[in-house]
């Protein structure tokens, strides 16, 4: 009798956007004539860039052609691809990233889903609350997270992020082996400072500790001092692996192209203490579990950092950020409390006192037909709280945001 | 101090290709001038057809205007897609499988390499002897393979397959909760029959048993009568899920994209004996650590189905399979045993008496300038077998087979 891997029965159900979806499903039925909006999922609205599609075009026409047709492509993805991710995302910003440190994907998702695999089934694992779902959920399918009692998990350590402490994760009180950050955040839309990252940095250097940065929002910061890498912090080379994407950067979230760093410093230990690069694990663990890329994404990623690719990706995520100010404003006129939204893609409501995340979301719905998704499905922290992202278009954007105004 | 996952230590090296490689090079560096041919590689050398070429091009320009752009698409694959595989894989040929029971993904090898997370950590694993690394691989990485010694690991069933059984696996001596099976085999080059399949389905039915069979050749087929899934044999929605790829049917190596079939019947069970669906599993897997194949990629992998697509993929594995008979018979002239070849990409030889694999790979090197795989290193029965692949150019086939012809 084959039995499964029990962990998944420790699965808490992904009702979140499931129930966003049958909820407005129901209000739609009832109301056939409303005109809902939907400021609810992160994922884009924009085409990709003519420089993206231009190149994804001549590799078809290379795949066709016998001289020029390419198979199995390595395993980390093109030297073409990763000399341009190092070069522009890294080195012109003067952090010492090499080509080989880079592993291209398809995906963030899977890269964060995935990462833990290399490290023992019983490492304790911290948290920001509220969260992304992926990095809690993939330690619980690998038994990493304990009983589920009371809302949470008992070997989770969960740090978490309200308006009290800025949106900022405090460091942990207990010891912790892996600390999954991301920033710009998803969902709070907050963003760490070079400041916050030096106290991680050098407390995981001196925890021994591996930090898991999640960047796939870097794109949307436009303040200059603010980092887009933990890789701008001095030591972070010893401690952490970075990940990136291209779907919000440049419309991949249909194309399927990221990539993580993984510099050649980092090293964990086995229990004889001997250390370990993670390098060598991540590349053993993607040569036997992964193919690679198709060729002809690695090029349109290749694109997005031609000069026209950089200008016309530009102008897409400034639409964006453009929406994220709309809502902010509304909100604000609103008499709402909001925060992010300036430098990433989410805007984080406060609800009103005493409104829980899903009551605020009923409100939304009924009164002004707006979707948004109830802080609560990220995380405990999250309750009171409510997202709403800027992917929309300009045009329902700014009528969803009209409508917000009017809350007051 | 943050522990490693120490499965990793006991995977054995991957030394088989990098051996093969630097024997290769070194060989080279001292006869600049000889005329090496590679018949060693299992991947494709001719370009993808026009039908996938124009369907690919179609997408990307789809994905460049705001009309027609696609963003995240469903994680089991498109239902375009989904359908095109169940009607023209299975229900033309009278199989009774559902397009919601296909999951598309980025390759045959992801899919073989993960699907085993969805089982317990000690459940018992049987291997064909050769075997393609991945099976085996995954399986040490998830802890249950038992240390390694004498060559084999102690907790893996290992199924020898030898010119003495015809290349047939046994039934296991020992229980076993999931089987791995490929037909058309890699590396051996031979087909199950309906016979054989029916033994198995029946074995795993009657022993609660798992299989996961690997059927990414299918499409070298051609003898009419022998089977191209294991679904055409009564009992396997019980027992059985199947990974087949675009990557050998339709060059698709460097473009990823692949399906699984997993039945709505097929149960495995916790420790308290309650039965769980394994589409389920699968697609909580799935929808937690994947974001499915790219749009662009799925529009390619549609054409290969369509009426063009069909004929013109046919005449690449035709190409192939007369690259096989090629080989085999130019094998058989140099007085050599043969096998595989006819319905299947694999030529696999015997090494004349007392001749290891790396002792024949070295004479053909040295003697014909011709490169192949050893056996020994798909395994301990693959000691004393070579593989020749069918994937090169029908020109240094022919030269790379008439070279070996003067072997005699």
């Amino acid at each position: 009798m084959t039995l499964l891997n029990e962990n998944y029965l420790n699965l808490q159900g992904s009702y979140l956007f499931a129930e966003v979806a049958r909820r407005t499903a129901a209000f739609k039925a009832a109301h056939p004539d409303a005109q809902v909006i939907s400021l609810g999922i992160g994922d884009v609205s924009q085409p990709l860039v003519p420089a993206v599609v231009q190149a994804l075009k001549k590799a078809c026409d290379e795949m066709g052609r016998a001289e020029t047709f390419r198979g199995y492509g390595p395993y980390e993805g093109y030297d073409f691809l990763r000399s341009a991710i190092a070069k522009h995302d890294y080195q012109a910003r003067g952090m010492d990233i090499m080509a080989e440190e880079i592993f291209v994907s398809d995906g963030a998702k899977s890269d964060v889903a995935n990462f833990q695999e290399l490290f023992s089934s019983d490492a304790r694992i911290a948290l920001q609350d509220p969260v992304y779902p992926v990095y809690l959920d993939t330690n619980v399918m690998a038994g990493r997270s304990g009983v589920f009692s009371d809302g949470q998990f008992k070997r989770i350590v969960y740090l978490p992020c309200t308006a009290e402490n800025n949106f900022k994760p405090a460091l942990p009180a207990k010891p912790v082996d892996l600390i999954y950050l991301c920033s710009p955040n998803n969902p709070t839309g907050s963003v760490l400072t070079r400041e916050d990252l030096e106290k991680w940095v050098n407390w995981a250097l001196a925890h021994k500790a591996v930090i898991l940065f999640d960047s796939a929002y870097e794109a949307f910061i436009r303040q200059p001092d603010l980092p887009h890498s933990i890789f701008e912090i001095a030591g972070a080379r010893k401690c952490a692996v970075e990940f990136r994407s291209f779907s919000k950067t440049a419309g991949f979230t249909g194309t399927r192209c990221a990539y993580c760093v993984v510099p050649k410093e980092l090293q964990i230990y086995d229990k004889a203490g001997n250390a370990h690069g993670v390098h060598d694990l991540w590349l053993r663990r993607q040569s036997t579990k992964f193919n690679g890329v198709p060729y002809i994404v690695q090029r349109g990623a290749e694109a997005v950092f031609s000069s026209e690719g950089q200008a016309q990706t530009r102008v897409v995520i400034d639409h964006y950020l453009a929406n994220a100010k709309v809502i902010l404003s509304s909100a604000k006129a609103a008499g709402l409390q909001a925060y992010g939204g300036e430098n990433a893609p989410y805007v984080w409501l406060k609800t009103p006192k005493g409104c829980t995340s899903w009551e605020f979301f009923d409100m939304m719905l009924n009164k002004l037909q707006v979707v948004g998704t109830p802080g609560s499905g990220f995380g405990k922290a999250g309750e009171g709280y409510f997202r709403l992202t800027a992917f929309n278009t300009p045009q329902l954007t700014q009528a969803a945001a009209d409508r917000l105004a009017t809350l007051k």
